[in-house]
């Protein structure tokens, strides 16, 4: 429309064109910084200037972090034996939040995606080949989400792995914890029906 | 849960820190914007510190603007005998819209709400009876929101302004064009109803 000034019209277009923010709310939320007290937009700004310039990617595990490798890789205590592999850093946050696991983990920073033109080249799978073919690993949990993409990526990185003498895992399928029977899916009873365990 | 490196952290509570953003959608405009390419994070902390600098209130209407009088009261061909005094500057905007307006604005940045402790003195009701004791102008154009908060504070401004020799309107209500008396509310239909006008 132009008929904001310009600074007010950039600052709205830099919001829109934020994954999941629309016309409506880059307008609010643009509004909303301009109300703040004096030093407040700057004090946002400053957070995304240091963002930009203070973090990486892990030179082991692709995970992000501010130093050259990440507390997880750098942790003596935890287990280089094992990989467990994320298809970004939420999903560390998620298993780490269980407290379950002392192993190490690779963050592939997608899942491929032939509808979003995301091959192999443009995830980290080279760098957890890399890892891999060091020769201390034992075994490699996939740990993507369990939808089409993570699983087709599941299975391209374990048929890439083949070649290695180590265990492939993938986390286990089943009803969650706390829901009950009468609002879990089909494909989730299936799977949790063709996993059952004895007790 | 302070897993994250102190910088992305920073970042995930300045987005947090905005209207309708939560934790999860903070962690992935935050994430969104560490992939984007190099210097484009700082292209957004520009902008937001470009705002910030440039933009400021018209000293006359109080609508946002980059220079000290603003481009609507800047025109000469618009009458500054007429006032449309509305909320913010997106209504100034939906009006500008519409083409049909040749008057000027007055823009409250807000509307009273005792709930929120917002009150006269909080948003620039003050300004605006100074523009009408100025003497030139002949009506006020009421077109805040037509929601109980909206109606308060356009009751309370024509009873500022009764003292002055003005017209003081509100903006019709009514049926929206383009809907359907079926959807229309009751309080809508019955103002249409009290409104009605000679055809």
């Amino acid at each position: 429309m132009g008929l904001f000034p310009a600074a007010l019209e950039v600052l709205i277009e830099k919001f829109a064109s934020l994954p999941g923010i629309g016309q409506k709310s880059a307008q609010r939320l643009a509004f909303h910084l301009l109300a703040l007290p004096e030093g407040e937009a700057e004090s946002f700004a400053a957070a995304v200037i240091g963002a930009a310039r203070d973090l990486r990617l892990c030179g082991v595990c692709q995970n992000i972090t501010d130093a050259d490798v990440c507390l997880i890789c750098g942790n003596d205590r935890r287990d280089k034996g094992v990989i467990c592999v994320v298809a970004d850093p939420k999903s560390v946050m998620a298993i780490e939040r269980s407290r379950e696991y002392g192993g190490v983990y690779h963050v592939l920073h997608g899942v491929l995606s032939p509808m979003n033109h995301i091959g192999p080249d443009d995830i980290k799978i080279k760098e957890l080949v890399a890892r891999v073919a060091d020769g201390e690993v034992s075994e490699v949990i996939m740990a993507t989400n369990p939808d089409t993409e993570g699983e087709t990526t599941a299975r391209y990185i374990s048929r890439l792995l083949r070649p290695f003498d180590i265990k492939v895992t993938r986390l286990a399928y089943g009803i969650p914890v706390g829901s009950s029977l009468e609002f879990t899916d089909d494909a989730t009873l299936m799977r949790a029906l063709a996993g059952r365990q004895e007790m």
